[in-house]
């Protein structure tokens, strides 16, 4: 779900650094990784079933955070698809798409701005 | 503990963006928010026992992860100061001071690198 950071020479196998964001609302995390990894699988699959079942997660788990999600945002992340030949599936609106693009975009350039202070920072730790 | 990033304008009070960084050590969290909380307060404050209350911990869940953060890094990050008037305190050792600059240096970093773009997923979430 996160993106990982190995150091370029990778001194220490099995050990990373990892960055995960969150947007808090109040006491509650509007988004997080595991809401973007759900809108992600929604995007490739077509539904909140194969989602769930593609992450590992139950239906009603990844039911429950999409509404906790939509219900946070200003306009909603998913839309129902009820026409076409399949019915019944799920797909991201420009909101949704624009979601994921920040959060990965946010991610990416974190990486890139801190890479040679991960790399130290991973030296620190010995091997497992 | 973590850092917050609120966007210029406040448009959206109660909204935060956080960064968490953690270090995995093969299926294990070596460093990460709390530790490097703990690692300040004992910085602060010379004692295992001051730290915790600092912060809200038990003695035991403090020595606990200090132990577990020492045994994962190549050099140990404290040491007990047994002499002087006080006795029985802890003090960071000099690889314990560079591991926090260090994660508070990474999250300032990507903080600044993903300003505009962390304002921008603050602003698809509502109020609370």
């Amino acid at each position: 779900m996160s993106r990982t950071h190995r150091s370029p020479a990778q001194p220490s196998p099995g050990i990373e650094a990892r960055f995960r964001l969150r947007v808090q609302r109040g006491p509650d995390i509007a988004i997080g990784p595991g809401k973007i990894a759900l809108l992600e699988a929604i995007r490739d699959h077509g539904s909140i079933t194969q989602a769930a079942k593609e992450i590992g997660m139950s239906y009603r788990r990844a039911w429950m955070l999409l509404d906790e999600l939509n219900r946070s945002l200003r306009k909603p992340a998913t839309a129902s698809n009820q026409g076409g030949t399949r019915g019944g599936g799920s797909l991201l609106t420009a909101e949704g798409e624009q979601l994921i693009a920040l959060y990965r975009d946010i991610e990416r350039r974190a990486e890139q701005a801190a890479s040679r202070q991960l790399a130290s920072l991973v030296k620190l730790v010995c091997r497992p």
